[in-house]
């Protein structure tokens, strides 16, 4: 039997269960987990947040294990062998089905309707698909990415899965040298933005977040300056980066919030004719008012929203990450590790916002 | 002496005034004004509602012309010499530095502090520098587009500055061959668009407006459909967009509306990592309520933002019109003549939209 | 059985033949062919030009039918159920893997190692997989694409396979409104690069090419000028785009042409900081010299190189097609049909360019 | 009276005149030289290989000063006053008019034909217009920029004119996180594009040049890996950065040899799909044949020629470079500084590679 942690309904409870082991199609794999994430997204499914999720879930769909079994060839976007004993991570989202309008005439397959994602919409009853888990389920089509020798299990999930979301923002985001960027926020994405926008040579970075001890994980990765929105209220942030940017605002700013108060503060902060890319807004969190003459049009802004990740940010990020382990302190970002029995304290820690980013470890 | 109507004050009153002849700096020059346009601006200018405005003014931004008279040799973008005699338009906005950061770091001219715009900016105190006149001074500098040979000037007057105001849009929008575009708003702005996005090779093209005759020129200019907004009400226009795009929404919508409220309605009347492109919020309308996680963010939009027009969007606009003469019913915009006394009038046809536009005659 | 023509071997002969009635995997359909296409493709593989082609060989990659029969529910990519009879096409290239760097990180697909194409790459051995024959298989996972009411299946050949190369060329083109095109070629590619140049709302069209009826069928295409190869040396073309362009040359050039020594040339007609589009050199033949200084640096060039096409441009090509089958004398390319033991007679009117395009009707 | 090095006529020889001291046009500034840099121009200077130069000339094109004297009041890009006593460098490229198609309608100002250049297409006729010199005439217009506080002149020397030609051909490479860069060339454009790809957050960063003190430091600038071109011949070079790319070749090369058989060796090492920048082919060095079916066509490329700079290049660089002065060893480049009646001699150093980059101090 396989133990892994379940939400049970919208509102809990979160408890071990045990379920069969997997039977393996062609082309399926079984991954021994070795840790898994507690996501900001997993406190939205404890509370039914997210519309579609069928409970009993197991959450987790950031994880990183060992392959145990494979049934039939497998091998990576590379096209090198996978073989049992492989440390791999594997894309959370499944079945995009590259033949539908959005995959092959939009080319915008973050949008394909037939996309699946472990953790989040593929229940306990399909099977082992999240990574709250001793062990996980790859289905065939599974896209598996390969640890880089030398690249930390541990230290993978410092990214998680806020780092290839980070990355498909910056890229969104197209940072040019010297580009001066504002952060809003300082979870898990807002942190992997900053990181990467100095990784891209920004001018720059300044993070907008709160608590303290986000804010000085968000200077240790690479920001210059921290506005701590517990002190510097809504109306003058923008007038903040105004005055870290040369008096004219962010050439870049990046929304990593989840709220949409966030959104007109965002837009004010950002200089005229420059990009502000809103990539929090996960979960319906209701509306929110901006001015689109003074917001949008007088200030010629481009907005550009972004939505999901594909294999693309998930290998770049971990190869990212494998270039500059030890650039800067990505550690730092992670907060502790929990047991299985211990997910439903993770989830109240990273809502409460003790941890920066908890991680399940079901070998523990 | 010269007369020219002018906005007294913010609430008019719109009266015709007399004017000393202007005295020609090196590099200036006198237009015998043609046809000057009535544009919303215009409205918006006798209520007040643009901030910064000098009264007096005499309005009128977008104009044509015979060169009367000229302080030295003057050529145009091409390098070809101008005289007196040529029948010639010219760029409202004058003063654009090419010397501060927006100017020559951000490349975002129409964000040049240092702008000052014919009919708009710059009063009647400082000169005969509007339109609705039948002398216009054109100060050193003012970039003058002499019309190609056959472009009759009140057909040129249809395009006005609506069309380089579209065009710019247009160019924002990155129209690929095929691509389904809505348009909202059948104000002139928007009937350019429309005509725009038919020349580009849009698939599917519609007009979202009212009143009614004006949805007729939209068809006439090329629009495959036309949305009566007065029949449809607000919440039923995204599907409606819908139904006619094969159920996916726009590949690219243009607000040309003015109205904040229309925003939401057009990031829901557009497909999923389509393009919005505003460029209708010219004047502060207000604030307006939108969902940034189902209105941007999950439905991955780019939203460009669009500010004001340079040298390259009226000069193209231009050699565009004359391109094209023949091919779409242009002049079905233009719905009447007025001399400086009626001024009043045309402002109050445009107001109360029984004028599509209305042209200013000087000499009539 | 089934009579198909096929290229016995590279040199030949083009021979009829008969084969077996193909078996459907699931997932698989046959198609009767209505037309096929006779592509310079098909010239060279007759020669043996190409690299890694299997013969005997049944040509034809570009081809229009009716569904016979399936195995199982199909669909095409807007998700519409495809049944037998109706009238479709399809994309010759198949089997891009979407697992691999180019399909999924270079988002590269047309560089997927694992395409097969219809009539090029697939022998005669492997099946029906060619388009001189009676009928076609359609393996599982062929992109079918049914033709919309009202587009004629014959008029559909007259785009043929040129179409949605040029449509690939064009995107890569950036056409903006108003900007002078010159098209290298006036081969089906050339054509359609001129068709879609004026469909795109270009300003001056000028196409370079031979013979003279050829250059007729670009003027009727909606070129504005045809400069004839065989009256202008090479080293006077680049004067004569600029006599036509202000002086400056031609904002975007497309080589559609096959010869390396229209790349210099080329280059030489495009203006400064234009942009020069490679699309005709399909096959191997040969080196040319050019000067990286004054063709390439100096001039501030974007080169864009293109390769093949995927199911967006197969599925573009043919709205657009539908969209404006009245508004451009497509026919007009198409030289001659010819029943299958004419096919080597097809080939030798191409080859020998008194044919523009030349269709296989196995029916006939 | 003002001491300055000139090339007397092409061929030399180089020597040292006194000239009037500079007369000041309102808006005219004097620059006390503090450092001017000999370039790989210059040698192309002495040997009167550039066309439409005036000699004599002073050369020089970019230098670092004091403000010993202005005409009236002068700002920056930022708007900030400049004052006499301020640390300043200018851009060489004087006289773009803003008024031209090239400057406002194709927006492609680098090729404006009323460009002048410091130090290039100024002569000594026409006053003190090259850095050779104890002082510089500043003619009204020219673009200035402080060197922000803590920035080392003579560490700005380092970076020089190469530094914002490598960061213009960075732009136009738009560098992606965790691209492969491949750079030809290793002399300071060369080594300056190696140090951008770094700071940009590239993969792994190549760099193909000699001699080997040359590549020794490039590394410390940032590469991972140096190819030594005297040691591995030109046809096995694209083969040695496909070892190092996971067999695919560079994501991105940059051009900067001059040499023009470096260019298809560079399109060669170029992975499918990939982009290559040719910045490098400043001077005509005659031809080079390549195949444009394998080098271009099949390899779907981008090339992106790239042509001078502007005042957002230098203004960036000067940016990027104080903000990164402690993390790159950017000193390296430096070979050594040269009195003005040693010009000849530093540009023997120059021209025979022993030198990476020569410093002209007037004042020693």
């Amino acid at each position: 039997m396989v133990k892994a942690a379940v939400i049970a309904a919208p509102g809990g409870p979160v408890e071990v269960r045990e379920f069969a082991e997997p039977e393996l199609e062609p082309g399926g794999a079984v991954l021994e987990t070795l840790y898994s994430e507690v996501c900001g997204t997993d406190v939205h499914l404890l509370h039914g947040r997210l519309p579609g999720v069928p409970y009993p879930l197991i959450p987790g769909h950031l994880s990183v294990g060992r392959l145990a079994e494979t049934n039939g060839p497998l091998c990576d976007v590379e096209g090198r062998d996978l073989s049992p004993g492989d440390v791999v991570t594997f894309l959370d989202v499944h079945g995009t089905c590259h033949s539908c309008w959005y995959c092959l005439v939009a080319k915008a397959s973050t949008r394909c309707p037939s996309r699946r994602v472990y953790g989040i919409t593929y229940g306990a009853e399909e099977g082992l698909l999240g990574g709250w888990s001793e062990r996980i389920y790859l289905k065939p089509g599974v896209r598996i990415v390969p640890l880089p020798e030398g690249l930390d299990p541990l230290l993978y999930m410092a990214g998680g899965c806020a780092l290839p979301t980070a990355l498909h923002a910056i890229d969104r985001a197209d940072v040019k040298l010297g580009a001066n960027l504002a952060v809003q926020g300082s979870g898990p994405v807002g942190l992997m933005a900053a990181a990467l926008a100095r990784l891209s040579g920004a001018g720059t970075v300044i993070v907008l977040g709160a608590p303290r001890h986000r804010l000085d994980v968000a200077l240790a990765l690479g920001a210059d300056h921290a506005i701590d929105i517990e002190a510097v209220p809504s109306h003058e942030r923008p007038e903040a980066v105004r005055a870290l940017t040369g008096g004219r605002g962010a050439d870049i700013t990046i929304e990593c919030t989840g709220e949409p108060r966030a959104i007109p503060e965002g837009l004010r902060m950002t200089r005229d004719a420059g990009t502000y890319v809103v990539v929090g807004q996960y979960t319906d969190a209701g509306e929110v008012a901006l001015n689109p003459h003074a917001d949008l049009n007088r200030k010629h802004l481009d907005v550009r929203a972004c939505w999901g990740i594909d294999l693309s940010h998930l290998y770049r990020a971990v190869q990212l990450l494998a270039r500059h382990r030890d650039r800067l302190p990505w550690s730092s970002v992670i907060s502790g590790e929990y047991p299985l029995a211990q997910a439903a304290q993770a989830l109240r820690d990273v809502e409460e916002r003790r941890a920066v980013k908890a991680v399940i470890n079901p070998r523990a």
